[in-house]
C-alpha cells in the first residue's frame, strides 16, 4: 500500500474510533447495529493494511447512525475540509 | 451482492458520472488527474457488481478536485441527506 493511502486510511480509522466512542459504543455493540462482523470492525480499526470497500463504509455509518460522508469528513492532503 | 448494496452503489455511480460530466471530464481525462486507470473508471461507472475501496474513492475525488465526502453526498435508505 502506498504511503499516501496509509496516511489517508489512518485518518479514517481515527475518525471511526472517535465516532464510535462518542456514541458510547463498543466494537461488539456496533457490530449488532450493522452488517459488519465484530472481528472485521476490530481489524478495520487496528490493521493499517486494511482497505475497506464502500458497502462496508455504508454499513458502518448505518450502525453509527450517521450519514456515510461523516466517516470521511476530515482533511485530505489534496483538499481542506470546508 | 445484496440488493441494498446494489442500490447504494448505483447511486454512487450516478453521482460519480454527474460530478465528472459537470466538470467536462471524459473518463480518460479523469484518469490522467488521479491514480485510477481509465479502464477501472469505466468499469466503476458501468458495472453494477463493482465495489470499490476507500483508497480508490479518495483518488477519484482528487481527480475531480472535490472533497471525497462529495462523492457520497446523497440520500441513503438509512439516513436523509441534511
Amino acid at each position: 500500500m502506498k504511503p499516501r493511502d496509509k496516511k489517508r486510511l489512518q485518518k479514517f480509522r481515527d475518525n471511526l474510533v472517535r465516532l464510535r466512542q462518542e456514541r458510547g459504543l463498543s466494537q461488539r455493540a456496533l457490530s449488532f447495529l450493522c452488517d459488519v462482523d465484530y472481528s472485521r470492525i476490530s481489524k478495520i480499526e487496528t490493521d493499517e493494511n486494511i482497505n475497506l470497500n464502500l458497502t462496508t463504509l455504508f454499513e458502518l455509518a448505518k450502525g453509527l447512525g450517521v450519514h456515510p460522508k461523516e466517516l470521511i469528513d476530515y482533511d485530505f492532503d489534496f483538499v481542506k475540509k470546508d
